[in-house]
């Protein structure tokens, strides 16, 4: 993929249902991994598709596969170490995996050994479309090279610091002590947009922020001074924001409708609510945002709207909970690359004091809010893989040598 | 229950699962109909106990019943029915009943007929808890006293005015079409609150107002110059704050939990949202406010706690809706008679700048606020009766006499 280097190299993992995205970083021992290459493999279970492309983002590999029933996730996986090992030698030290859910037990990245993978999986429940992949990758890793360190980053570890109440289901409280509260994700996004805040403004990190992860998967998330204290989701990625194809929010009520009166069975309502609802149900067209604002159809103008109303509207109870607004960050696809979504989403935001710079919005300047703004409003490109190097290069130096 | 006097009587029912609350008006013709009694029955199926007060608040009668298996919800009825034609005569002209839920076709109160009757009974699903208790009543008096008119007051109808985008869940468009979507409730209390908004302030009704209905059942109501335009319950009266007994807004993943992971039936899991979660599953104590305040367990502090701050989270999310806020109305049992839980609330929306009179609010006067307070802070007790009493007598006066 590059030139090699007599260089140490961490591969960042970042694996789903049908998709894996990667990033190779060198590892220096001193200050941050720098970007080699990154990319991803789509279409998995069909006909997988990669692209590799250099930290200047120009293509470095692409690589197309045909419909075959040998392929599997485990051959890709082998096929990207084998590609990366070709090219940077044998100098691969260590893999950092993005793992959706950490539970209660565990927030900071930890050293992948047996006893953890056995917790992990216990919490595939928690995130039975994310989590199973995840852990997936994570084996294949071991099998496929044994000596290699392996990270886990979680999504769910930077909401560890919130405050109990902001954690809290009106359960019954045997069911909250067996795990059933709002643990919350995107956390390592949320942690690299804090990390980025503190360089910005050392002194305060924002204030009080709010950052909008808009991508497929969506959330927003109340920072004070950096720390998380409140986020959309909740237990599971299903709910807060409306989503790609994932419903948010929904009225308890309604999902017992499912099951009750239309007599569903608990797979049809999963599938229903992760794949069917969101962007895509209410439009009837499209998950994709992109294809929504390039659609003359009513229905996926709705459906824009209802995305843009619970961003707002979610985004009033976030600032409830901190008590104002000083920034308010757009991350992620949508977040990063529609300037129509952030003014329809900023126009709704108004009454906190946010007004937006409508040049500087349309050109996606890294400050987009007017001077006169009371509310800082900024556009944040989020690097999750760049935050799981960072990890895994600090546990680096903290193991012991093999 | 008081000297007999030859005018016409409106009788209105509120009928739940174990008790039946009334209340008996004078309807003069013009004006508003007067409240002659009002009281309640609780405690049916078990041993009923029947209060009733004149319009004063002395007692006028009390009864208690003994458990006894011929004890019905259509006895207590009959025995009521026949206890007040005892005191006015034959004077009872039509009863006006809260219903909780008309669907997507009733909002405005309606004649009871065969058809409507027929659509309300097939609204059971939405308001499995309510609606059937509702219906048995309009049943019972049509059995009991087939010539007095009956009126069915919604619970959904003062939210019908909503905009589309505050009513559409994110699923699938074929489930919005089927009926699917967010109702909104306790409406005959907010219709009622925004009337006395009006006459107090005409001009504005209020401004941007949210009326919190703080009872067993708890829900907020965003009302632009007195008509609603969002609200915290949704499709059932399950979503939204935390309540008594019920859950409130809830991870629709986490009910789906409840179903694959601890293979829950579904009348388990409405049994758990429903009557063993909110206040008394939080605190494993009391399901009533006035319990959880005396109680020095940390857990009723929590439960106390947290429905505090969903209050405070979901008033920031209504705030969004309104574009800002210029009243807060605390209403209901909790609202009206709790001066703490009001002081923790306010406390937690200065920032949209609500400022407390503390002695105001200890004396639970009409206006809580300082003279400074951005945000007018108002106690109005709510009337849910009466609002079904007016709009009977207003149906009454359409009619052509019997």
């Amino acid at each position: 993929m590059r030139d090699s280097a007599a260089m140490a190299e961490i591969l960042c993992l970042n694996a789903g249902s049908s998709s894996l995205k990667f990033a190779l970083y060198a590892e220096p021992g001193t200050d941050e991994p720098s970007l080699l290459a990154s990319g991803k493999i789509e279409n998995i279970g069909l006909e997988p598709h990669l692209i590799a492309r250099d930290a200047k983002g120009d293509v470095l590999a692409e690589r197309r596969w045909t419909k075959d029933g040998t392929i599997t996730h485990e051959t890709l996986l082998e096929d990207l170490l084998r590609e990366i090992e070709a090219s940077v030698g044998d100098d691969l030290i260590a893999v950092g995996h993005r793992i959706v859910h950490g539970g209660t037990d565990y927030s900071a990245p930890a050293r992948v050994d047996a006893p953890l993978l056995a917790a992990l999986e216990a919490l595939c429940p928690l995130a039975p479309l994310h989590q199973p992949h995840n852990l997936a990758a994570v084996r294949a890793v071991s099998r496929l090279r044994p000596a290699v360190l392996q990270v886990a980053c979680f999504d769910t570890g930077f909401h560890h610091g919130q405050p109990p109440i902001a954690t809290r289901l009106a359960l019954p409280r045997a069911l909250g002590e067996e795990g059933m509260r709002r643990y919350g994700f995107h956390g390592i996004s949320y942690e690299y947009i804090a990390r980025q805040l503190r360089s910005i403004d050392p002194d305060t990190g924002g204030g009080r922020t709010i950052a909008a992860h808009l991508g497929n998967g969506a959330s927003l998330c109340a920072m004070a001074g950096g720390r998380s204290i409140d986020t959309t989701m909740g237990f599971t990625a299903l709910d807060g924001l409306v989503m790609g194809t994932r419903c948010g929010a929904l009225d308890p009520g309604a999902v017992l409708y499912l099951f009750q009166q239309r007599g569903m069975t608990a797979r049809e309502v999963e599938h229903l609510l992760y794949s069917e609802s969101g962007l895509l149900g209410v439009s009837g067209v499209s998950s994709d945002m992109r294809a929504l604002l390039g659609s003359e159809t009513p229905a996926a103008g709705e459906a824009i709207e209802l995305f843009v109303w619970q961003i707002a509207r979610q985004a009033g109870a976030l600032a409830s909970s901190l008590g104002g607004l000083d920034t308010f960050v757009f991350t992620a696809g949508i977040g990063e690359n529609s300037p129509e979504i952030r003014a329809r989403v900023a126009g709704r935001l108004g009454w906190l004091g946010v007004d937006l710079d409508a040049d500087a919005n349309l050109r996606g300047d890294a400050v987009i809010s007017a001077p006169s703004s009371r509310v800082a409003v900024r556009v944040i490109p989020t690097d999750e893989e760049r935050m799981i190097a960072i990890h895994t290069a600090d546990l680096l130096r903290e193991e012991p040598k093999a």
